[in-house]
């Protein structure tokens, strides 16, 4: 069998992880011959690629990035790539394409499935938004780097009687900042999912301060919002083209709590930092099993198919099936979560 | 409610995260009252026990080992608890008793809820060998300390031309040395689950060898074993009591390697910095819903269970099934690892 | 002896360190009695101490933050301060304090020597800034953080062929921007002792696109400085109050970079991360040999001194000279570099 | 300018920053070329080298390890390689040579030097032990290792009330143990420089549980030795050839604590995990600013001598000072730390 595999979308820990699973499984479990597109679709399209042997993937397991490269596609070159799926992959004489990427790249590989591509998918996202598989890659990294911060954040700001205001990443799941909040034991959580009302964060941190533990700490995610109308204190900063530029709701809460509050409020911005690096073990092994599994699908004809964990177990669903909505926080985690505002 | 809680047996990173669970949803959730037995049963049975409110649990979450100290207890006085179940619940006054703690404490808990304790457990160890739940918290830190230090040995082997032989926890079950072999690219793993051929590890070794690749990782958990009549070079030492004294089997086999291969092999036992220190974000998380669903399961009267994760969600499952058998490492898994010997 | 402890400024890894092993120095090694004052100079003024034994301090070494709070006081109270400063000693009836504190601090100590406390300093500074001392710690544990920041980055930037701005701590001296830029390998380095001119920024990015490596880290200082007239594209944002927030040299930087390069460059602010959380192994141990130094300096009689590394050795150096000027980045270091642009 | 480099001797984290940092500054600063010799001084004498440009030197900053290899040479060939220095020098057409290694490569340094070779050495060895400099790079993260391994244990410790005796490297320097110690905040520290009496420990370990304090751990250096006749209750054990296997002085010290305390005592001996993986940013600093010193000196024609850090600065000494005696922890060290025994 001849196997290419590319990887697409934002960087993820544990990319690597499954490129070299998926070398191993190939060459050393079947024989088969593998090759890697660079850049993503983008080197499909464009004929950049370059066998892959065990040499190539000597010693990447721990490393971030990903060897392969990665970008975006415009949508016009995707529908271009769909057309021509079927002949694309006669012409690399591949029998199974293994993509590795996020909603967008699964959604395009669907399409590339539907056009006659023998596609078998890896879904990747740190923000763990994936339907259809229990947790993806990546995440676990995240949520450690997050944590890891928090922790660092909670003693200066106990040391120094202030509020913390953590943004982690998650524009539309709040995964990162559940499980990071929760790990970094954070007195109050915001997620796009819920809409929070800061009046609910005043009254926490006074609560606090009343009863002697005069700190506190609040993990936002990115993509949180404020109730309509509760966030009226802090506006936000108007740049030369006329529009909100390195503001987001980090920096807004906290210019917004110290307002209200009257105490030292300050923001950290976590950012790119949660999502490259060397991956967790948990993430790792999550992405070696990946490999694996998309390996032997394809030599059992599975296509149109990508990997799952579900619950102990790596099984195959279909790509439909897993992009057809995104997986948010349920109300049932965060009501556990208890500091979810 | 009044509500128990105590920790038993080796030490776990996590057992801090669930008492503080515990004291969290119970007072602020429920306006429930805890006491924390000190040392385990032996708390219970000697009427050592102290109150636990916010303050007494503020941030002991990232925080390894667990503020209410742990024991093993003798057998005979296991029994005497048991005996005594009911007078010792009505005697500390208390609804519920939340007993974290590995296989043996879950026994012991069974024999007390049998006797008519209300009990709810919390499984914990670091081994991941409880039936009935996908993962315990407390693993994730053990196979994180041992991927790391798979990390560091493979520089120097590589560096030296030599083969490096770690061993990692695990009497009974390899799960350890299963996902840290796996996340840290081992190319060698050994484990309880299946005894291995000393000369199969020596032929990968050599084949590495002839390929270039000249050294070796070998993750081995402490349980594992070799083959009968497969291990004959290298002998165990004795000492002044006749027996053989803290020779394992990762001294053993590095002996044994180096004999049989003329090359460099050495031995690193990674002992009890497994089991200690900070938790990663996965157990903290982990444990904190564990403390939280026990209380839960206490308010709803469900004893004789203990928490559980099933894929993403904490259920409820009888103790008896828990304890019924060890979860061992399945052939399936390691078939996927691929480097299991 | 009766030795008063109190923490102030900023907070910096290894404060706990210090107080730990000044209350181990002079207890076990003398015999003495140490209070501690809360939150800093206001302690002292307020009344606000208390007794530190063994206890107090156990388990403190490795953690963040300080048990004894701090907090910035005014000029005026300092002045007070000043002024009472003999009867303050009687009214404690403290034979020598020992301040733990940064440049401010430091100052501010010297005033109260002056003014006939018997006070022996600890100089504390993530900046690493303070003249009279090899190094100062914490600034080993917010070079750590910023180089595994930028270790992380570097795996994104490379896979996504960007350009990466890393804003780091360091207004007036640019030590963690040297230091962490050369532990993680940036392209470039921005320091507050020198302007840079952004052209040479763009012109070593474009270098390095044309012979293949197509992504850039910049590391830069928050206190550095774009040459006169050299960075003209990117503009700051306005906000409700009429003055740029929130918007520093990372983000400004970031923007320009873009606006010139044609390609994408991201900033990340690291922070407050890098002052807070647990110290690396090198800040405790000078943290410990300062806590040390200063009981002894204290029982010698040596006051109006503070301590300070010099080579393997701990030595004393008098307040003024400490205070006279901050200790910059000198030419010969950034040439050493050769990435500071 | 034509420049040779090598490593030789054992792992040592900061290896690859030392060649990165060579080959960047010989190249960009100088336009000098650069080849490297495998596997220390074998490579020399046998003809294997390769030429190191820019791309061969890309990535390796943050690695453990050397992409050099490196060996132990026979005395034999050592001195064939002394004999033949000259003209090694011109068969290779070599302006300088930058050894990096320990204290038996620089002897060998040495002897290449007094013979003709224009030797530029670097210091390198986790142990801390050569005269000449303050410090050396890969210590900081030996140092770091072991104290992360402490922190762990000591919740352990504590949870359990038990004793950990965890031996560090360090066979005729105890810097490891001194530091980690320290850092780790040991109760007692053992080591090579003094001779310790068992019944002290066991005096210290009796008191701390006299006031509460129901766990210890203690810091031993590889090379730590008991006063004679002060450890005779544990007995090491015997192999089948006769002779002592894998005990050494954490097995036996544990053992000997146990049996007189009749408490549990536990060791863990850290052994390769200290030597290898990722540097610290100390020591990556250090390592970098050698390489860009060795390349200064080279060019000045300073040869026969060595990089050294002699407070902040680096400056050169002549390898015979270097080697002339082991750097050993002295007197007033060890009073400082005050839990070594």
């Amino acid at each position: 069998m001849r196997i290419g595999v590319l990887t697409a979308g934002g960087d993820c820990p544990g990319l690597n992880a499954v490129i070299r699973s998926v070398v191993h499984r190939a060459l050393t479990g079947h024989g088969d011959e593998v090759i890697g597109f660079e850049d993503g679709f983008k080197g499909l399209l464009d004929g950049h690629y370059r066998p892959l042997d065990l040499n190539a993937v000597s010693g990447i397991l721990p490393r971030g990035g990903t060897i392969l490269g990665s970008a975006r596609l415009e949508r016009d070159r995707l529908r271009e790539a769909a057309e021509s799926s079927a002949e694309l992959a006669k012409q690399y004489g591949i029998d199974a394409l293994i993509p590795i990427g996020g909603e967008g790249t699964l959604t395009a590989s669907r399409m590339l499935s539907d056009a006659g591509m023998p596609v078998v998918g890896v879904p990747k996202t740190i923000d763990n938004d994936i339907s259809g598989t229990d947790r993806t890659f990546g995440f676990d990294t995240a949520v450690m780097v997050a944590t890891e911060a928090i922790d660092r954040l909670k003693t200066t700001a106990e040391s120094h009687q202030r509020v913390m205001v953590v943004e982690v990443m998650g524009r539309h799941a709040g995964w990162i900042a559940l499980e990071s909040g929760m790990a970094g034991g954070a007195h109050g959580i915001c997620l796009p999912e819920r809409r929070f009302q800061v009046e609910d964060l005043v009254k926490m941190v006074e609560e606090r301060f009343s009863r002697g533990k005069k700190f506190a700490v609040v993990c936002v995610a990115e993509g949180a919002h404020p109730a309509e109308g509760s966030m009226d204190y802090a506006k936000g900063a108007i740049d030369q083209f006329g529009h909100e530029r390195f503001e987001g709701i980090g920096n807004r809460l906290a210019s917004e709590l110290e307002l209200r509050l009257g105490k030292e409020a300050r923001p950290v911005i976590l950012g790119h930092v949660q999502r490259g690096g060397t991956p967790t073990a948990y993430d790792r092994v999550l992405a070696t099993r990946f490999g694996w599994h998309a390996v032997e699908a394809a030599h059992r004809g599975e296509f149109g198919m990508m990997t799952a964990l579900r619950g102990t177990d790596v099984i195959m669903v279909p790509l439909a099936e897993a992009v057809a909505q995104l997986k948010t926080v349920p109300e049932r985690r965060m009501y556990e979560a208890e500091s979810v505002f």
